[in-house]
């Protein structure tokens, strides 16, 4: 297969990567086994195995060889990002009480909160024993460092979610760490693995940061602008479970006494009737609040892009820089 | 205050290790906090401040002193330790659905299932940041290894608690997982930070091991012949909460069929009616499983104090001793 015929840049990054991409799916599978245990594989395959794109670990693996690190040691760390990832999605399914993800019912609904739980302590646990392996203590703390950000990042949503006070600089705090932490860290790592300068290892951090705020942010706008069908999401789920994302909180900033009791009944106190989806809509509408969260994805990605200019020319190079226009290319 | 007068092994450990305990604390106190997530400390606050023994993490102290460490690291091992734990008691009191917790409403009560759920995850990411300090492999790699261990046990114990082909190699097995793995790892991390020769260290390992067996299965026994004022615990609890824990797998294994039929109904079938307590306790009886399982319990403590022999005479060698016998002596 050429690599330059296909048309979506992660896809054209995955070709590049084939032979990496397969190392770590074989290094997941060795390390999601359980001697004891097989409710943990079992839980375990339905989520890794459901077809997600694996960005995360590709992009560590990306980066590693875009420093031209030859192996073996950022497979491992692909994995270990891999595993994090998986462990956050199987507890964040349990804390929303979800049913579906990636089209197919959750751990938790097919099996029980319990198992999503400890089968999510056992992907933790393993991750560390993954990322001890290459020996770099730098490496190890940029990880662990990560994973902290990303509960700490969960805790303050659950608080800040429901409360209109919550402001934009509330909801960056919320979305480094949900979500943008374990870019960044996925593509430092394979930096420092690769033994990069300074520069490039901050560069690579400012890459995966930025493109993770961009991709949270059309994640939360795609939720009252998408096409059902193309995102497998429905309108207005963030709505209707109360959550202040930054559309909403940019309407709430603008929000005259009236509107801001409509916010106030809807999302802090959640008493929701016919008709208020609709009428939250037209004041987004009327606060041109899309238009202005989608100007701010789109800002985020332009960061990521100039992020890379520090990093050496490299094919991979310019595949992360389209990845950035395609994350937003959901929203254009 | 003189150590040799207080009349409880764990106190005059505790008492001779004042100063560490104390670093351990600070320590702790620092680590929980959080930035952005007041959520956090006051979660954890609740837990670690409530007054359980901490003998997990004067585990580490004493293993260390005894092997001649000096410091500062065995601090930092202990205070892992002691997150590890919380955080398996955090997501345990969620799995099990607990309301109670050393005589205190439980997290998931006083908060919600969500808190107890991300504070877990963000503790176990703060052992893992703590654990690195030290910059030892060996002790990343126990620490790890014992994190990933005690998950697998976790959910072993979800397949097998209800099961009634359970026998005492898987009910070992689940032990092992659940409490001895974190004992262990905190006596052995303690032998290799103090640089402890290799049969020490195995014999730390041993030690932490055996202590942690002898002490589930107390706990185990004491669920059937308890006394509530001085356990905390109802007896029958984990009858009712159909877990097949020893004397129960000890009855069932010279079950008449009869007997098995009653079991079946009331722990796998989970039908259970007025009187079954009861009757499960004359069936305990008839087969004296509880005197079987104390002197499983009390073996294991012999055990525990043998592995001794190989470590240098020391203070608290002794204390050690005797804590193994203090903790069978609540059964005897």
């Amino acid at each position: 297969m050429n690599v330059d015929t296909i048309a979506k840049p992660h896809e054209r990054l995955a070709a590049y990567l084939t032979k990496d991409m397969a190392a770590v799916s074989t290094l997941i599978r060795e390390r999601m086994a359980s001697k004891h245990a097989p409710r943990i594989p079992e839980v375990t395959a339905h989520l890794v195995e459901a077809g997600g794109k694996r960005l995360r670990p590709m992009l560590t693996l990306a980066a590693a060889r875009m420093c031209g690190y030859d192996g073996p040691y950022h497979v491992h760390l692909a994995a270990t990002v891999e595993f994090i990832h998986t462990a956050t999605l199987l507890h964040d399914d349990v804390v929303d009480e979800s049913e579906q993800r990636r089209g197919r019912p959750t751990a938790n609904l097919l099996w029980d909160n319990q198992s999503s739980v400890l089968v999510g302590d056992y992907l933790f646990a393993r991750s560390f024993q993954l990322m001890t392996e290459p020996g770099s203590m730098q490496v190890m703390q940029i990880l662990s460092n990560a994973a902290a950000t990303i509960a700490e990042g969960e805790v303050l949503q659950l608080t800040a979610a429901r409360n209109l006070a919550t402001d934009e600089s509330v909801y960056l705090q919320v979305v480094r760490g949900k979500t943008a932490a374990l870019f960044s860290a996925a593509t430092q790592v394979g930096g420092v693995i690769a033994d990069a300068p300074d520069a490039q290892v901050q560069a690579l951090y400012d890459y995966g940061d930025a493109l993770g705020v961009a991709f949270q942010i059309v994640d939360d706008l795609l939720d009252y602008q998408g096409d059902t069908g193309a995102t497998g999401k429905n309108i207005g789920d963030d709505f209707r479970e109360r959550k202040l994302t930054l559309p909403v909180i940019k309407a709430v900033a603008k929000a005259d006494d009236t509107e801001r009791a409509f916010w106030v009944r809807t999302i802090e106190k959640g008493r929701q009737e016919n008709g208020d989806l609709e009428h939250a809509l037209a004041l987004l509408n009327k606060h041109a609040a899309l238009g202005a969260t989608k100007a701010d994805a789109l800002a985020w990605a332009e960061k990521a892009k100039e992020a890379l200019a520090v990093l050496p020319d490299h094919d991979v190079k310019n595949m992360l820089s389209d990845i950035a226009d395609y994350v937003v290319s959901r929203i254009s």
